[in-house]
């Protein structure tokens, strides 16, 4: 060992700040301050601005620019937390977090990936820490029946919807079986080109996804949405049979429940209808809007999810877990393992009967313990407390579109079926250029105050607002708040785009 | 909202369990009384057995079958863990945890992940949360020091090396620019077929990235290694010359500094020369030594890396940051940039000057603040505490290989350049068979007794032993433990296989 440091006199304990690693007391000591200030935080966090006033390397500019050749004490920690962090956080705990799809970072969630870090297991094999896999499946089974699918559906969680989706489009691709894909790859000579199916309102990991498998974004042929943008059925059969004519190989079909822009609904069951007559593969991406099958009134926006070959929503969007916690569902997980299997000779061990290695049914080989903070959070709330949470959220969607639909500054522009709003501020002078602008103007202005953060999207080439309700700290003063800044900066947007 | 439960009088607050998910004091206390549970188990899980006495569906029939519907107080969560999960668990913290390789939960990594889990931002794009982007590329910035690799590198962690290795090999496909893959994958009319070459010895992530990305277990070939399982560059060239002769298209190779076996080392340099000669991208898988770059004394098994195209570590292996935490670097960022790159409507913004998006470097879009359980090990630590450590496990690993050595029970198998030793137990009256059954059953008994975990792979087809030193409770004592019941187990296991 290196002889100590006679520079040490910075430390807090009398074993020199290197102490706490290794002695339980001194992490006990220091873990109870982290508490503290993660509370403080939390107290705190709703008077923040919820976007920061940062420009692109002052936080970089805060921080040494050599790493510390000796141990720093626990203070110098925390206090670069106040100095250099948090100043330059997005606070996606804000209540008035308004942006993409809000995600709660809730106290069990919080505490439940405390406990997963200090497990510090690697869940690659059933062996390699049984609880790790058996909580993990057990829970998610759980979830299958508190959003009443199916049953016997195999569960896994993974990182990111990106990841979920991914792994789906691989399973798809191995479902062609004729073609030897995991052997031979694509590009051995004679085969057809795999092609996919989305609706042009389906989340940008589907094509990247493509991509990444070798299908290029040629594999994924996007698909017109109706007026509410739902994927227009008869426009996916006919481009299936066009292309099945062109000597394209169609192997999969993506269908969402909730889109991200507007949370609109794929009309799954004809989808399912169509993808069984032409033995595709249906994968359900229910990323953000999953959550709302907790109730019952929700249902009948996910008839047909039974039927999917693989089912995808992410409990750190909507239900309250921490970032990143994503469930996967197949009903085929004899796929997945002839898509990912690989047992190299430093992971091999003896077949333990019923036992299931989860390495096996993904791209990861690494795997921590993430069920613990969703385990956390469902007992914590209960089913009734996770319902009434999202019931309110719906609920408050609906108040915003009432009012929003009551004042003829604004026009509502999506139906909004769960608790995300699209909509647009109206200038009647303005040419659609002139509007767009200033509809930009109006989400800048209104997250510029910083109490609420607003982000925009496209619609049918229009720049639209989208106000998402889905952090648990969101209530109706946060979002009333919202449409005041809205009405009060409507004018001056408006001044300033024409 | 629904009325209040009038079963709730187990909540252990008057206002009932789920008030600790809003109220910052209630957090406060759970989060105390959680703190002080990991201490308590931190304090004790050297007195446990490294692997648990569990047969699978044992954990998850200790578990409810169904979800509650009533949110449950905080103490039935806290005595679950010491009911179902602890004797669940394979206890990779335990400082005789000596399989496959060590990592561990340092107290700042773990307070560092309660941090990053209470911000719970999503890094996608910078303005999305500037500080998450910033200080992780900063603090990736600094270990490009530590390490001596070039300082103009562009850093990311991912969370797995399975996903650094897939985004490695996805950019180098896409630099093969004249097949425009992105655009029309792989089964374009015309397209040779695209082959990678890593040694034999290789992880098998990277056979599973070239199934994923779609060039299949045909777009491998893995090639031989010499007598210290390093990869024999001439038969590396030989294979990329045929290959090309062949009509296949060479694109990139992977080289390994520490191969999950033996910890063996490919010839970097020499690989570099080739891979330049051949414009073949070069990526270094480093994840589990790469931390031994700290060491002066280590640089010369890192010869070369400075040329990689990418090049991948990870500090939640051996430098004591809790999984996952992967670092992969690139000195191409422009080309992960256009494999990657998707911006979609609903995140497009106004373009920063010398912001960094990095949801347009990889796969996922979801990204956590995982850099601050990895700053706070590196300040925690000091470059030297760190160092230090990393030293020490070196030293522990010559010293058994010394031991074994001087032992004619036992023979050494491979070199142990880092702190991984293989070894065999000899039975000179057994066949190969038998004593390769005998090797089998040595690991079992040793890690039957509780204290020690030792895990097999094989070698030029021979079963062999394999002790890795990573965890940073693992201490001498603990290597002795293991060298004694390796030792005293050895007649035993020998007589099983006789």
């Amino acid at each position: 060992m290196e002889s100590p440091n006679p520079d040490r006199g910075a430390s807090e304990s009398p074993a020199g700040p290197e102490s706490w690693n290794w002695d339980p007391e001194s992490f006990r000591a220091h873990g109870h301050r982290a508490v503290d200030w993660v509370a403080d935080y939390l107290a705190r966090v709703g008077e923040l601005p919820v976007l920061p006033a940062v420009r692109p390397g002052d936080v970089a500019r805060g921080l040494p620019e050599h790493p510390p050749e000796h141990g720093e004490p626990f203070d110098a920690l925390l206090s670069d937390l106040d100095r250099v962090v948090v100043p330059g956080l997005t606070h996606w705990n804000h209540p008035g977090f308004f942006a993409y799809f809000g995600i709660t970072a809730s106290g069990p969630g919080i505490l439940g990936e405390l406990v997963a870090s200090a497990f510090n297991t690697n869940g690659m094999l059933w062996k390699t820490s049984p609880a790790t896999t058996e909580v993990e499946q057990h829970v998610l089974r759980w979830m299958l029946e508190m959003f009443d699918l199916p049953r016997d559906w195999f569960p896994q969680l993974v990182d990111t919807a990106s990841i979920g989706t991914l792994v789906a489009l691989a399973a798809a691709r191995e479902a062609q079986a004729d073609l030897e894909i995991r052997k031979e790859g694509l590009a051995a000579p004679g085969h057809p080109r795999l092609r996919a199916y989305a609706s042009e309102q389906a989340h940008s990991s589907v094509e990247k996804a493509l991509i990444t498998l070798g299908l290029g974004q040629a594999g994924l042929r996007k698909i017109p949405t109706d007026e509410s943008f739902r994927m227009d059925v008869r426009a996916l059969r006919q481009a299936v049979e066009e292309d099945r004519a062109d000597g394209w190989r169609p192997f999969a079909v993506i269908a969402t429940v909730g889109t991200t822009s507007t949370t609109s609904v794929d009309p799954v069951s004809e989808i399912a209808d169509l993808c069984r007559e032409h033995r595709l593969w249906l994968h359900v991406d229910a990323a953000y809007a999953g959550t709302a099958a907790l109730l019952p009134e929700m249902r009948a926006h996910f008839a047909g999810c039974d039927r999917a070959d693989s089912y995808l929503m992410n409990p750190h969007k909507w239900m309250f877990v921490p970032i990143d916690c994503s469930a996967f569902y197949t009903a085929h997980p004899d796929v997945l393992q002839r898509a990912f299997q690989l047992v190299p000779d430093y992971l091999r061990t003896e077949p333990a009967a019923h036992a299931t290695d989860l390495m096996n049914y993904g791209v990861q080989l690494g795997r921590r313990f993430r069920a613990i903070k969703l385990w956390w959070v469902i007992r914590t709330f209960g089913v009734e407390g996770l319902r009434s949470r999202v019931r309110e959220h719906c609920r408050l969607a609906r108040e915003l579109a009432r009012w929003i639909g009551s004042d003829d500054r604004f026009e509502i522009s999506a139906p909004a079926p769960f608790s995300t709003v699209c909509f647009r501020g109206r200038w009647p002078g303005l040419p659609d250029e002139g509007e767009d602008a200033a509809n930009e103007d109006l989400a800048r202005r209104v997250s510029g105050h910083g109490p609420v953060f607003l982000a925009t999207t496209r619609l049918r080439g229009r720049t639209t607002l989208r106000l998402a309700i889905g952090n648990l700290r969101s209530e109706e003063s946060h979002v009333r708040l919202a449409w005041e800044l809205l009405q009060s900066e409507h004018a001056a947007a408006g001044e300033n785009a024409g």
